[in-house]
């Protein structure tokens, strides 16, 4: 039943242990700027296994949540996740965005995170939530820019891994680099005042929370988590996947730094009628 | 007398002019956070023609500064800019940061702007200053970073202009990229609590004056200023320069976007004897 579009990252057991350390990692950063008021029908489009639902329906505890993705194995990671955390005000239906699955001004807020990068036609999904949200409601959109990355020490092998994982969300259809263009996205799909603040996630020596758990948990595992696809699909050979990784995780030593920038854009659906 | 060591953007008029819009249009970012008491001594490492002199010395309006250049001609334009601003605590003299001209813990503070960089010893100069500072007195360092540099829309022929800039500050003994590395650098350095936040420049068309006043006049004009060098010593044909050079400034078209990160550090010199 449930059409399960290609994922880059995959749906392994590892991927979602990995979602979760993002989440955890970075919630502060991204997350504690979105609140949404008692009453508020709020649409979370994409919500995976719900490593970010959790905290958004923590952070309005008196809003009503709905959480859809196409995947039902991810629904039920979410659904187990939200119960878990002891929250109740999150409802989950499986729904594919595309085909817009409610009526028009169904809800005040939409929350979009780590989902139009990838997306095959993230304008066509932001104007299906555009037309979904009542006049005057919000976009709030989260997503990351992997060319956004850079560290110390410098090392061609490590660029090359990561490339080979942009490439590989390109060839399924998504843009890993899609953070940097959220403005003009949000504009071409009609939203009105549209303000982006990038989030840079900065991390050297002194900051060894984020050293585990950005630099090694959350970006170099992402990376790694392609390793088999990447030399399969003959983007790069075995040896030099390793040097990269091996690249990679070198800069979460004591004299290395990361650098990495998250976009989140938030917008409003205008005074019009849709 | 003045030995004028290489430096890429050239002493021209144009390229004064283009320090001084960028201190215009950055300073708030880059140095509202640096303010010195009342009686301390402070020595500017490298002040160019002064575009960061002016910012210093009136933020700390009570310490006294003593700004230090290689170049006699630079320091001639400091000092008019400085006299300008109707500033009069700042001292000028030619000076060489490699040859330590200062006894041991002459200062109390030390500000270094944008002249790592162009170093090519940037770790002698940081032991330099870390030995005219008195024990606990602080080092404040500021550069950029041009692999930091990524925009929309997406342009291989840009990305090869900046380039060209990298490999030409290279072949001038610098580090354009030295920003990612402050970190490591000033602990090899000797440095304690050494602490660093990424500044960065977040560009689209909702913000007009970084539209004009960084992406077009700071950093595409510090790109293009390199071009008849690049074409020069064959890194690039003019074709391919002019291509780069109009896509950097399709960037900054109602829907391009473009990201910078610069990196401000501090340090504290030690709370023993040097």
């Amino acid at each position: 039943m449930s059409v399960e579009r290609e994922y880059v990252h995959g749906y392994s057991g590892r991927e979602a242990e990995r979602l979760v350390d993002q989440a955890n990692a970075l919630t502060e950063l991204l997350h504690h700027d979105t609140r949404y008021p008692a009453g508020a029908r709020v649409l979370e489009a994409g919500c995976g296994v719900g490593a970010q639902t959790v905290t958004l329906a923590a952070q309005s505890p008196g809003a009503d949540i709905l959480s859809i993705d196409i995947s039902s194995a991810s629904l039920a990671a979410a659904r187990e996740r939200v119960r878990a955390a002891g929250l109740t005000n999150v409802t989950f239906q499986q729904a594919d965005l595309y085909a817009e699955p409610f009526p028009p001004a169904s809800f005040d807020h939409a929350f979009v995170c780590f989902v139009l990068e990838h997306l095959d036609r993230p304008g066509a999904a932001l104007a299906a939530l555009k037309r979904m949200l009542r006049p005057g409601g919000t976009i709030t959109v989260i997503e990351g820019d992997h060319g956004s990355a850079y560290f110390h020490p410098r090392s061609a092998a490590a660029q090359r891994a990561i490339d080979c994982l942009i490439t590989l969300q390109a060839r399924a259809g998504g843009d890993s680099l899609i953070g940097r263009s959220l403005y003009p996205r949000l504009v071409e799909a009609g939203f009105e005042d549209v303000r982006v603040s990038p989030r840079m996630v900065y991390v050297d020596q002194s900051r060894p929370a984020l050293v585990e758990g950005f630099t090694r948990r959350t970006f170099n595992a992402m990376v790694e988590g392609v390793g088999e696809r990447a030399v399969a699909e003959g983007l790069i050979d075995a040896e030099s996947w390793a040097r990269g990784i091996r690249d990679l995780h070198r800069t979460a030593e004591p004299d290395g730094t990361f650098c990495y920038t998250f976009f989140k854009a938030v917008a409003r659906a205008g005074s019009r009628l849709p």
